[in-house]
């Protein structure tokens, strides 16, 4: 497989700047106290639409041919993907259907109807989405765009990474969490040309831990359960974004439940910021792994902002 | 009663600015949109210690003599002034008594506690939060600082509207909570001197509208319940700001405790801040009267982001 080039990410982030957000990067004296090191957190949970998928979508519909933009575009998503095709799509004048399990949280399919896409509601299986989206594909003429698995998006995302690393360049770890490894496998691109002696790692909850058991078989694993809080992270890896992770990856922490939860609260007491639980399992990694990151410079991708605020963790 | 100058206000603003943020300015498109207006918020929940409190501290303490910060500061609160003393204080190797009523939330008093406070349970009620202050005065001879009723207080407070109008100078009004009325006279008093044909406006819950009711009357009246969401705003005007007020205030909006919650969710869910329900009544106030605001530029003040997560409203 051929990786993408310097020049590749570099369009990309041309492509991409002039509709998203360049968000702010925050720190935390008392954060930086806890974990003994210098936290970096690039908060796309202020990007439009509350997520970095907001970066991969907008660049996946930018390449669409203009008979490929008449026909539309479908995904299948536990929300965030599915809410940033919706936004991305409407700002770029493009139909946008949207398959999503029936038990997705309410601000998420809130979020898809004010964003003006069609919601197709399905079965929360991943077989189930797939056949719906495929549906839509046969019928409509819609281009399948996947929320992980696909170069365009994986590029997309990775442009979260270099903005973080074009203010902070000398950073010692980037860490993002892993659910269907586009937002890693974009990181990890990023960090590969642009960071200095810079690693990527990824934070996942035990109780979904596809990526880490994929890179120990070197092969993709699935996951026999979702049942995590981090409902962002339930998805497995795909085979265009596992090869680069396993190349630019340098580890997987898994970290569990609760530690994801007192890590949410952290950020939220102590931030003042509304992050989603899978944005938390990063610090939370942070945490666990105190002596690896202790003096260091650790950047950390806050994923997104869209938590149900009548279901909350704590 | 003589009126602090122009000059008073600058210097209390470079008093101040080497031992507080900078606090950003946030927008959102979506609550433009809802408004009609453009809205810029001044971010004190990202202040130290999470709230607006932290400047009146520090000027005051700041203005101590040496034998005077020897014998420590007291002060009553129901939480965050206390907080902002406790902080204040420690960062200027000072002792800070704090008395606060036994049913403040716990985030409120592990805040305390954490920055070093010593802590001092009272009754709710304000005639016994004054005399366990008294009580400390006498005892330890320590200086007693309140929390809204002291022009250095009002003077610090008013370095967050300053900070805005340097960089948004051209704001038709500037919105703030009123409680006890020390953010609201510094608020003013800032605008007086900085603003363009800005006015300012205070924003007040129904529940608790002494403020609305002493304007009227032309004397402070008193709260007859303290029955609001908004814990913060709770207390009465002092004789200190409440001049200041009446010179300088345009008007006083009140809301119902239903508008609050509502702007509060939407301030969570639309700017993924997390504030306290005080600090989203300006914008139950700017919803509220939208005829007012349409097409203005508007700022306003966020108090504070401290909140019990166990215990939100929604």
């Amino acid at each position: 497989m051929k990786f993408p080039s310097r020049v590749t990410l570099q369009e990309s982030y041309a492509r991409v700047q002039p509709h998203v957000h360049q968000t702010p990067i925050l720190t935390s004296k008392l954060l930086n106290e806890q974990a003994e090191a210098e936290l970096f957190f690039k908060c796309e949970n202020f990007q439009k639409m509350g997520a970095f998928k907001m970066r991969g979508a907008i660049n996946a519909i930018l390449q669409l041919s203009e008979v490929q933009r008449k026909a539309g575009v479908v995904t299948h998503s536990s929300g965030n993907f599915g809410q940033a095709v919706a936004k991305a799509a409407k700002e770029l004048g493009v139909t946008a259907y949207i398959v999503m399990p029936q038990n997705a949280p309410e601000v998420k399919k809130n979020g898809v109807i004010s964003y003006g896409g069609l919601i197709s509601e399905c079965d929360s299986t991943l077989a189930a989405r797939e056949q719906a989206a495929q549906e839509i594909v046969r019928t409509k003429g819609a281009t399948f765009l996947h929320p992980s698995n696909q170069m365009e998006v994986i590029l997309g995302n990775a442009t979260a990474a270099m903005e973080l690393l074009s203010k902070k360049p000398n950073l010692d770890y980037v860490l993002c969490p892993v659910g269907g490894g586009g937002l890693l496998a974009g990181t990890a691109l990023a960090v590969s040309y642009m960071g200095e002696n810079c690693k990527t790692i990824g934070a996942e909850p035990f109780a979904v831990d596809d990526a880490y058991r994929s890179l120990q078989m070197g092969k993709i694993a699935l996951n026999t359960t979702t049942e995590t809080v981090a409902d962002g992270l339930r998805t497995h890896l795909g085979d265009i974004n596992f090869p680069i992770i396993q190349q630019g990856v340098s580890e997987i922490i898994r970290v569990e439940e609760d530690e994801i939860i007192s890590a949410m609260r952290l950020i939220w007491e102590r931030m003042k910021i509304v992050v989603e639980p899978s944005s938390a399992v990063p610090l939370a990694a942070v945490l666990r792994s105190a002596s690896l990151f202790r003096q260091k410079k650790v950047g950390i991708i806050v994923s997104g902002g869209n938590v149900d605020l009548n279901n909350l963790p704590f």
